[in-house]
């Protein structure tokens, strides 16, 4: 052996990162904390272990080995995670389905992916049946049901049914070793344009995300993090991007799990309630029709730690949140960087900050991770300077990104050009660390030579008690070349008591005091019904410049 | 591309994990934040990357390459840091040399890793004197000074000192990307027998120790954390497997750091007061003279918090750890291991238990870290319960334990037998996943066909107000085979107040209550001046086995 190159993979010392060797830890401190489905359904994290064993076994009998493709439909569950880790760990590839694309997109992500296996629970037998002749690759269907599952009139050729399956396997697998650069999972990416994207990531990539992402997690001094003691919910879908791998890091924690099946209001505040929730992570919109549902109004919220992500953290929101005691912040990300890159946790010292300031740190997009080597540079490649002012584009190095689009050479060189991962996002960087996105590249709206970051301004438009959301995009000018343009949805209480000039002079304040510049005013504020969205939740803004052209 | 298998090599997303990658974050989050050495030296983080890069164009000036190997002797500074990780980071190996080894084994270790050059503090010119006749690869000898260091003869052939060769250089490098599998350091334990025995760890397994303590260090709820808010200082050797990770760990978090030059009690504990340092680590024996120096009477000790390692925390000293305010609990690895493998953190829910039951808890060998994969196994080979009785020897896998000892094929075959580390220490595992280490190996009692712990008796003889110390030995007993013999150093105040016959009923009392059993109360207590240590301050058994025989 070369003494000054270790050769890792064949000796007995060789440890690959796999996905098995995340239950370690909870196995040994924490085999009977319990994980919690819907309220309705208990077990333990040493039971939970028997069943991915069992799960595997049975996938095994259906065909499925190291290389196969499995695909999942289900609502948040605690078989949902008991796939996140018995699919990999046989070797096998998890593909999580975005059910709320179109059945075509599904159908085509399937095919695309090549799954073998599909999984899939009883609420969308409708939408399988209606493609089940474009779907190419799938021989096996396993049915999910969850007690009082309605029967659906379908034609679906099932082999199996999930805890069947399970009853009818051992409890012991012996999950084999292998090449840590093995793909675990795959999952398809949303974006306003084109077909759906996939995105992949590796046993290897899905260990040090979940390692990093906990560490960086649990060091702040007391707020804004998530420790042993807490008790966890996604409201982000198992599907999207492993729920930012929370899951993951929330079972090496050992702590008791909470998985809500669907997203309705109310059994997600009584969640919080009753299992006693402390951690949670979403969407800003998800947040925001927490808040208002009536059920929320009666429930203590003040234990409840809450990452905002998968677009900027709006001040309003984050003021609606603080003030109900939730200790909110933003998280940043996306479905190609696995996705945690940054936290918007506040610096020791901060305690003493009054609320505003804050508001405003909460609201960064937040600091980088440990082994996240993010650089923010200008059009010429060159880094920005740290003053929380010079912006560019943010490109990334981490141990954790996906490493290009399946099957998409060019998509993938485009995505990787010069050894970084380019995220499209701009943003500046503060003397203390923070990232600030100031705007999506696709969205920046340029204005008489000066850029204006619609973000900015959706977050001060936030902050009218009125408002219930707002996006800004640019529209054509002959004299400016681009001039923002407001649209707000009020709450339905002032939605007679708000006009459109009480929106903008609400903005024109804040470029009095020199907050903004005048601008980045919106000229034209239009007050609207509601806001087109994306199949997770964000602003279309392609589809809101499209209808206000 | 095969899209089951990532090649991560040579793409454009490849990210080898290289310990450079641990400084990206300190320097976005924490650039001004302060390192201080012996309370007179202070540099940013800023400041020591500038001087990171500096010294790897000095020792590259030296002939210092890929492969190299760079030996360092000197004490816990700034200096010492710096060399963690530029050394590596140039592709070097940093040799960690332990001075308190004897000249002649210095020179062994040294000529055995093969350094090349040899940076050497002005304290340590008589020893690099005595032997350097001796050395017969190093080529280049580079002095260190610190202020005031006093004029010694000598007749070393210095190529350069320490700020003269860092004044000397350009404050940019550009750290090349190699194969993570690099090795970056090598260190020689120190057994009881034989020659020095070099382990060494490769850049991925530093930076997967580093995330991965981080991560299991900043994860309880609130007590025997490592947080962002924390002042570090370590009073474990720098060249004893890199003191333990923790620097490595302290600067991805980005805290202040302390380093204390040589270990004068007075020091050390002015520096606690003065910097307020919260976060340490050190053996037993080392906390055991600082609590009886008179310093430390009068210093508010109550924020700190200790990490007991190297050997058993005996309850007596933990009482007093506690009774002083000092969030004391134990943590366990060896050299082979990298080294953390367990600490003692109380679970949540522990924060109402009484003060015995807590001292219990951290006097534990304690809880596994993620990923580590801790079995304790009997004499075929098969797990024991874990039920905190059945006992067997603690084997293990990790992603940062060494892959043998340098040159030495046999003994790391030995080590590594079967693919699990052998640690040789003999353990049992409670419900709650604590590790309880009884015994080495090799100090196992055997009486009447009965182990005895000696560890156990040890703490409980600790207990007693008038102990200092205790060393449990076994006898040879034509009876029983084994008898326990205990040596016991009383506080000098209680010299002429206690007998051998006290302590023997003080242990006694413990198996009326049934707390040990009959066989495992030493027949023969024996008070004595002094224990044997090793050089890294240990209890030597073997020699007092040897004496008391």
């Amino acid at each position: 052996m070369n003494p000054d190159m270790i050769e890792s993979t064949q000796s007995a010392y060789a440890y690959p990162l796999l996905i098995k060797h995340l239950l370690h830890t909870p196995l040994v401190h924490a085999p009977d904390q319990e994980i919690v489905y819907r309220g309705e359904t208990r077990l333990t994290y040493r039971a939970m272990s028997e069943r991915i064993a069992r799960l595997a076994h049975g996938l095994g009998r259906h065909g499925t080995k190291m290389g196969s493709t499995v695909a999942v439909m289900d609502w948040d569950s605690h078989r949902y995670l008991e796939c996140y880790f018995a699919i990999p760990m046989m070797g096998a590839v998890l593909q999580t389905v975005n059910v709320r694309l179109s059945p075509a997109e599904i159908a085509y992500t399937i095919n695309h992916a090549g799954a073998q296996v599909l999984l899939v629970h009883a609420d969308f037998l409708p939408v399988v049946d209606a493609i089940r002749d474009q779907l190419e690759t799938v021989h096996t269907f396993i049915r999910i049901d969850d007690e009082g599952s309605e029967a659906v009139a379908h034609s679906i050729p099932f082999a199996d049914e999930y805890e069947t399956m399970l009853a009818a396997s051992e409890s012991v697998y012996d999950f084999p070793d292998f090449d840590e650069n093995t793909r675990a999972t795959t999952f398809y990416t949303t974006g306003t344009t084109g077909l759906p994207k996939g995105v992949y990531f590796s046993h290897r990539q899905l260990v040090l995300h979940t390692i990093t992402g906990m560490a960086a997690l649990a060091s702040p001094v007391s707020g804004q993090r998530f420790h042993r003691g807490d008790v966890y919910m996604p409201i982000t879908p198992m599907f999207h991007v492993h729920a930012w791998g929370m899951p993951y890091i929330a079972t090496v924690l050992g702590v008791k799990q909470v998985y809500p099946g669907r997203y309705l209001p109310e059994r997600l505040v009584g969640l919080v309630r009753d299992e006693g929730v402390t951690f949670s992570h979403c969407v800003g919109t998800i947040l925001h029709m927490l808040l208002g549902c009536p059920e929320a109004k009666t429930v203590d919220l003040s234990k409840w730690k809450v990452i905002i992500g998968g677009g900027a953290l709006p001040h309003g929101l984050a003021r609606a949140a603080l003030d109900r005691g939730i200790d909110i912040f933003a998280g940043y990300g996306m479905s190609e960087t696995g996705p945690l890159l940054t936290l918007a946790q506040l610096q020791p010292g901060s305690e003493t900050l009054d609320a505003d300031e804050q508001v405003r740190l909460r609201c960064k997009t937040g600091l980088p991770l440990p082994l996240v080597d993010l650089r923010i540079v200008d059009e010429e490649g060159e880094d920005v300077a740290h003053d929380g002012r010079a912006s560019g584009e943010i490109i990334v190095r981490a141990p954790w990104l996906t490493q290009g689009y399946l099957k998409n050479p060019e998509a993938s060189d485009q995505l990787w050009e010069g050894g970084y991962l380019h995220t499209q996002d701009i943003a500046n960087i503060d003397t203390d660390g923070y990232v600030q996105i100031v705007d999506r590249m696709k969205d920046v709206i340029k204005s008489g030579g000066e850029w204006v970051s619609s973000l900015a301004i959706e977050s001060l438009i936030s902050l009218h008690p009125g408002v219930s959301e707002a996006a800004v995009i640019g529209i054509s000018d002959a004299k400016w070349g681009e001039r923002p343009v407001a649209l707000v949805v009020l709450k339905p209480e002032f939605a007679q008591a708000v006009s459109e000039d009480d929106i903008r002079n609400h903005v024109l304040a804040f470029s009095q005091t020199g907050q903004i510049s005048k601008y980045a005013v919106p000229q034209v504020v239009k007050i609207v019904d509601r806001l087109e969205k994306t199949s997770v939740g964000k602003l279309n803004k392609k589809r809101l410049r499209e209808q206000f052209a």
